[in-house]
Order: C-alpha cells, then sequence, then structure tokens
C-alpha cells in the first residue's frame, strides 16, 4: 500500500533506475530470495529491499511472488508506485499474473493510480484480463486506453496494445520515424510499421531494419513487404499463437471492422504459449487452472469433482471383478495378479495418450489420417504386449509355479496392450474430430478402459481356463 | 531426389516466389493437405504441386511433413532444390525437424549441394543437429560455417548463428548501416547489433528502431543500450529459453572467450521451448523424444524399458497383496475394492505431481519453501481424503451392506490420499534438490507408492479389523 498509512516504513526509493540490471542465475535468485525472506522473518524490510532493489525487475518480481503473502505485502509497502509499475512492465505475463495474484486489487489500483498512465496501462495489460479489469475500475483517474480491457477473454483484441505504427502508403523517411518518435519508450517493443492503403487498411509493413537502412527519398511503400497474416480482435489467443509460431512472426496486425486497431506482440503471445501448454498437461492430470502454491480452495474446486468422477471409474473396476467373485474364491491368488495387468494397461495408454494429445496441440497431425495413427499405437501395443506377456508368464511361473496361471496372465497381459494402444489414440482422436479438447477428460477415459478390460480379460480367461488353474 | 534420376517428373519450378504467400487457417491447410494426398495416391504429382506451389513455404513443409513417405518424397522429386531449401529456412525448427526427419540425408545433402551455401546452411540450422551433421558430412562442397554444427548439442553454441552485427563503440551511422547492409537477407532476422570495447568483447546493444531514429552524427556507444545477458557457447539451450522467457530478451549475444562469436534468435529458442514443453509433458508419461508419426522402433526403445520397469513395480504391488491371501480367503469381496483405494491415490498422486513439475520447469517455486508445498499437498490430501473416504463407505454400505468394510475403506482411503499428497510432492521436489530433472521418473515412483500403500492400508487395515467384516 505504499506508505499511505501513517506509521508504515518510509519509501526508500522514489524513480525506478534509467537502465536495467543484467541477468543472474536462476539458483542466485534463490539464494537473494532466501536471504530476503529471513531478514523480513527479523523484522527488517528495508535491509530485505536493499537487497533486491539493484536486480534486474523481472528477478525482483519473480522473488516477491515466490515469497508468503504477509512477506511480500510489507516490501510493497517500502516501494515507490514507480517501481512497483516499472517491476510489473519489466516481467513477463506468465510471472506476472503469479505476482498479481498475490496483490490486492486495492493495492494494485492504488499504485498505479499515481503513474504515469502509460505505464500503468502496461502494468495493467502484465496482469490476467480479469484481475487488470477488477483493478481498472478500482482506478480513481481511469486510463482511457482501459476499454482494451473489456474486450473478449482470449482473443486479439484482449492481448493487443493499440501503441502501434501506422503511415500512408506515400509517406516519406521523415515521416516515418517522427511517427516511430512519437510512441516513446513503446516503440522499443516493435519490429514492424504498418502501411496503409487509401481505405486506411493495413495493406503491408515496414521492418525496423528496412527503415534504419532506407535511402532518404524512399517512400514507406518503396521500402514496404506484405503481410503474411491479418488477425481480427475476435481471433482467438491460440490461432495469434499458432500463427506466431507456425510461420515465424513477430508481431501480429489486429484489425476491427478492417481498420488497424492494434497489434499482438511476442511477449503477450510469449504468456499465451506457456499458459497453454501447461494448462494442457494440467488438463491430462485434470489440475488445469491451479498454481503449486495458489489459493488452496481453488485446488479443491478443481481437482475434488475429478476424483470423485474417478471414483466413479474405479467402482466400475470393482464391480467388474465382483462379476468373478466365485472364481476368485477358487483361486484367491488370483487377487494379487490383478493390479498388473490392468497396471500396464494403464500405463501404455497413457503413454499413447500423452504422444497424440501433444500431436495435436502442435498442430503435427493435419493431413495425417486418423486410421494411420490408429493402426500404429495397435500394432505398438501388441509388440509391448507380446514382450511384456512372456514377461509375466516367465514371473508367473517362477513365482507360483502355475502354469495354467501364466498362459491366462500372458493372454490377458496382449489384450490389455492392444487395447490400451488403440483406446489412447483413439480417445483423443475422437474427441478431437467432434471438436473437444483432446487433453479434457482423457486419462479418466483411458484408464477406465484399461483397468476394465484389465480385470475383465484377466479373471474371463481365468474363469473360462480354470480347470488349467487349479 | 529432385529430378536426377532419368525418367523422373520433370521439374516444375525453378525458383521460389520473391514473396510469401499469406497465413492460412489450419484446417485449410489440412483439407488442402487431404486433396494432394488424393492426387498422389491417382499418380497425379504435378497437380498435386501446383495445390502446393503457391502456399506460404511453411504450410508447404507441414503438409509434406504429414504425407506418408513415399508421397513426400514423390513430391520432392518435383521440386527444385532452391524451393526445397526455401521451404526449410521457413519452417519453424519444429516443424522443420519433423519434415527432415521424413527425407533421406541423401536427398536432404543432394538439395544442399546446388544450393547458395548461405541458404544452405540456413536450412540445415533449422534441422535437427544430429541430423544436420550427418547431411553436412555428405556435401560435396562442404560450407564454411558448418562448424558450428559440430558444437556441444542443446547449448547456446548450437544453436546460434555467426551471422550477427557488431561495431566498434565509436563507429558512426554509415558504418553502423554498412555492416547491418552486408548481412543481405540475415539482417531481417536482427533486432539488435552489438558494440563492442576495445578488448573486442561485447558491451552493449544498438535496437534497430534506436539505429532506425539516430541523428546522423550519432556513434555506436551513443545510441547503444546494456546488455541485460550475455551467454557463452556452452550455455544451455534450457538456460537461453529461461533467460529469454525471464527478462523478455529477442536475442541473445554468445561470446568465446569473450569474443563475440555469435547471436541466439527467437526462432531458434522457440524451438527449444516448444520441445522442452513437449518432452517434460512426455517424461511424465515416459514417452520423451518420440514423435505421434515417428519410426515405430524408436517408439519401442522408448517406451518398452519403461513398461518393464513398470512392471516390476506391478509386482511388488502383487506381493503386497499375496501378503494377505489368508485374509482375501476369508472374505473374497475385497479383492473387488482394490483398485479403489490404489486407484484414487495414483489419480490424486499424479494431479499434485504434475503441478510440481510443471512449477518448477517455469521457475515458479524459486524461493518456494518445499516445506510449504508439502503441508499444502498434504493437506489437500486430507481434505480430499475425508471426502472420498465417506462417500467410498457410503457405497459400501449400499452395494454391500457391510458397516466394518464401509470403516476399512473409508480409513485406507484416508491415508492413501494423505500418502498420495505427500509423495506427488516429495518425489519431484526431492528430485530438484539432488539435480535430477523432476519429471524422469516420477509418476513410476508415486504410483507405486499409491499402489503398495492403497493395497497394505486397505489389506492390512482389514486383516486388523477382520472380526468387523464377517
Amino acid at each position: 500500500m505504499s506508505g499511505q498509512e501513517p506509521g508504515s516504513e518510509p519509501i526508500i526509493d522514489s524513480q525506478p533506475p534509467a537502465e536495467l540490471a543484467p541477468a543472474i542465475s536462476l539458483e542466485e535468485v534463490g539464494r537473494i530470495a532466501e536471504r530476503v525472506q529471513e531478514l523480513i522473518a527479523a523484522g527488517n524490510q528495508a535491509a530485505a529491499w536493499q537487497r533486491l532493489r539493484h536486480l534486474h525487475p523481472a528477478d525482483v518480481g519473480l522473488i516477491l511472488a515466490g515469497l508468503p503473502r504477509t512477506s511480500s505485502e510489507a516490501l510493497l509497502e517500502i516501494m515507490s508506485p514507480q517501481t512497483v509499475t516499472w517491476m510489473l512492465q519489466h516481467m513477463n505475463p506468465v510471472e506476472a499474473g503469479r505476482l498479481g495474484a498475490r496483490l490486492s486489487i486495492q493495492s494494485l489500483s492504488f499504485v498505479l493510480d499515481q503513474v504515469n498512465p502509460r505505464h500503468a496501462m502496461t502494468a495493467l495489460q502484465r496482469l490476467p484480463l480479469r484481475r487488470a479489469q477488477q483493478v481498472a475500475e478500482q482506478l480513481e483517474q481511469p486510463i482511457a486506453e482501459s476499454e482494451i480491457l473489456n474486450q473478449e477473454p482470449n482473443t486479439a483484441g484482449a492481448l493487443m496494445t493499440p501503441r502501434l505504427v501506422a503511415v500512408n502508403a506515400d509517406a516519406g523517411l521523415d515521416e516515418m520515424r517522427a511517427a516511430l518518435e512519437a510512441l516513446q519508450e513503446d516503440r522499443d517493443r516493435l519490429t514492424y510499421l504498418y502501411v496503409l492503403n487509401a481505405e486506411g487498411q493495413p495493406e503491408g509493413q515496414v521492418s525496423m531494419v528496412n527503415l534504419a537502412l532506407a535511402p532518404a527519398a524512399a517512400t514507406a511503400s518503396a521500402i514496404a513487404s506484405p503481410l503474411t497474416a491479418v488477425v481480427s480482435v475476435d481471433t482467438s489467443a491460440q490461432e495469434c499463437a499458432r500463427l506466431r509460431r507456425h510461420y515465424n512472426l513477430t508481431q501480429l496486425p489486429v484489425v476491427e471492422d478492417g481498420d488497424l486497431v492494434g497489434v499482438v506482440l511476442p511477449d503477450a503471445l510469449l504468456g499465451v504459449t506457456v499458459e497453454e501448454d501447461t494448462r494442457q498437461m494440467q488438463r491430462i492430470a485434470n489440475v488445469a487452472g491451479e498454481r503449486a502454491d495458489g489459493p488452496m480452495a481453488l485446488s479443491i474446486r478443481t481437482r475434488l469433482p475429478w476424483l470423485t468422477i474417478n471414483l466413479a471409474t474405479t467402482f466400475l473396476a470393482a464391480a467388474t471383478i465382483a462379476l468373478f467373485e466365485s472364481t476368485l474364491a477358487q483361486l484367491v491368488v488370483l487377487a494379487a495378479f490383478l493390479p498388473v495387468v490392468a497396471g500396464q494397461g494403464g500405463i501404455g495408454g497413457t503413454q499413447t495418450l500423452t504422444l497424440i494429445v501433444r500431436a495435436i496441440a502442435l498442430g503435427e497431425l493435419v493431413g495425417v489420417r486418423a486410421k494411420r495413427l490408429l493402426i500404429r499405437e495397435a500394432t505398438l501395443g501388441v509388440i509391448h504386449g507380446i514382450w511384456l506377456g512372456l514377461l509375466v508368464a516367465v514371473i508367473a511361473i517362477i513365482w507360483q509355479d502355475n502354469y495354467g496361471l501364466a498362459l491366462v496372465l500372458g493372454l490377458a497381459m496382449l489384450g490389455n496392450m492392444l487395447i490400451a494402444g488403440t483406446v489412447g489414440a483413439g480417445v483423443p482422436l475422437l474427441m478431437r474430430r467432434v471438436g473437444i479438447d483432446p487433453a479434457v477428460a482423457s486419462a479418466v477415459v483411458v484408464t477406465t478402459f484399461t483397468d476394465v478390460f484389465g480385470f475383465l480379460l484377466f479373471l474371463g480367461i481365468a474363469q473360462a481356463a480354470i480347470s488349467l488353474l487349479i
């Protein structure tokens, strides 16, 4: 709350340094974070801040985001609003989002109300959209550009910045340079300026390199190159990230009703890519949206529904076993082998699933026929099943000296690995076909299949061949 | 093999187009890929190429990478070496790597021998390092710069390009522009040029924006800003990606013995980030390094060892169950409930594991004490365990009308969810502490714990309380 309360620590710094400090290693950041935590625990906030103030703002932010909430708030109280804003501006959106979640909306709006609105807006855009909206609503002096925060979440409109350079086709070198100069420090983030046609629509781009090398008499259109991609305000963030990644682009112009209204810069897309990959990884495990050190209530809300759904599927597996109660009563040792066939199927199915989900997300399966992938994974399942089946058979003979059991186990293993491969590939491919995110619920569906079929195959074959076993 | 064989299809194009085609949607790419596949199947390679030749090279490459091997080779035969090279140059490294794996080393070296060595080198650097080395060895006219390919894999030295601009501190505007101009088309990829001190070491950078806006009398040192990060040739690719991500950098200068020898550009790092995230996701499932449509032998080599290790852990679980054979003989229905407690623990443990592994990879846990995370996950385990324990107890009463069984199940569930949370967080945190990639083997270790303890708790409590159950 930056020292507005009487009796709080004095603000030690007023202006952030003019130049950014050099990078340090993650280990070094960790060591400083520990020392800072000790100093704060000892009540010495001022000394803690002395440790931080000469670091790069991205490192200061990373350390603040990792501290317990009370410690980071204690430090914020002795940082000036300018320094807090400068720190957010220089963090990447993923880390800024984490830090933003630690700070109260009141603290953030108090800070941003006291700084240059241009800087405040850049800092706001580093935060996740909802949080930024909440902070913007609390500002006493609303920021003119903050209407961008009301764009549909997860679209180019919400990711873009309106601070771009656009000139007419006949603009000369001086005009282009003046337009770029007018952007002040925001110009440093641009790699292109845009060339508009007579209707005001973007028709080309001039790279900063071409601008630097242009002869004195050059016009914008003479040194422009064509635009590879133009997105609209409602293009999804995922599509923007795909365009950047696939076509090696550095920035994307954004149009609304044909007019150029903004530009999506790489740092905004870095956030999308990292968040998207994280969400995808977490979706396979059904923890999407959680943070390892986030609020516990969110973790419960995220995980408990999936754990409960999974409970239903384990009871489906239990019911399968119960069908064979009489067979189990005849040979109790069968129970010991229950986790073997089902467990191997679960692991095999998850291997296939993860591979396919990731390939779909990277657009690697475009034009690859689903049938080819299914046959590939089914074949792998059979090959793995033969090897694992032979292995379990040998172990069963050594351990239980029971050739019948060995045969049953081996066959069940072969069958379940085939099912694991087919289902592990089939479920995500089917989900993609019907337009559902392939990562959602896939793991639960796949392990349900491998559990149920694992028990069904093992106990079913055992029942049919019970005379060989006892 | 680009038409060197008598009787092959004639080469239709000789030079790639001067301007890149605009972006198209992934659905559109998919449709064209299907049509191309049909045309090739009908033996009409020339018509297939007509469909492709007006697309952006990144799209041509994506489609070629998705075709069956024989089809992509058929198309390659009617593309000129210039076009194949141009295509590789404009693909991102992830997709180029996929395509490169489809083409034979002979085809690639044949193609690259016939084009401008500058282009050949850029195309080579798009390929995975090993493949690029193999192709470079086969070239009849070795490329001077190709010594870069002999750098240690997965380091800045292997990722960098030597094509950079460096000037002395007192260089004037004309000198800087001339140096940039000399780079030809490679200059388009740069956002900074470097300023060297008297010893030839990099001491600052000039952005293209500053260069474009510089007054005529400016010197390099006057418009330079300090370097945030300088890496050495043996800095790891992961550290380079972290520096870029964390500090929002666009390019990294690379030094060797103090001399500036190269620059790591964003497209090279995009490859590292995507590959790194993919590998991390795949490591949790133990399929790291595979491609969904890659060679089957690689898939077997990758998965089978893990499946075999996992088999050992399922037999550990089996041995645990076998310890309680007499208890199971007294009440066979216990066997039906075996997958319930163990399965829930496995899911819960994997949820925690995934969350922690990802947070570690993103550097989110720097300065966060391991104890705090362990307590958090253990607490969540207890909360989830109480809910799930009550639920299984209720189901057991309804299904089996056995209050003793309900009690045993509920207690075992509570205990195993606590173990799942503790182990799910503890294993990756411990692995990080001892310097092992937390994703490796974590899932196998965690599910082994939850399986063995799930059976041990459930059957152990049942044995102790057997009089309540029957």
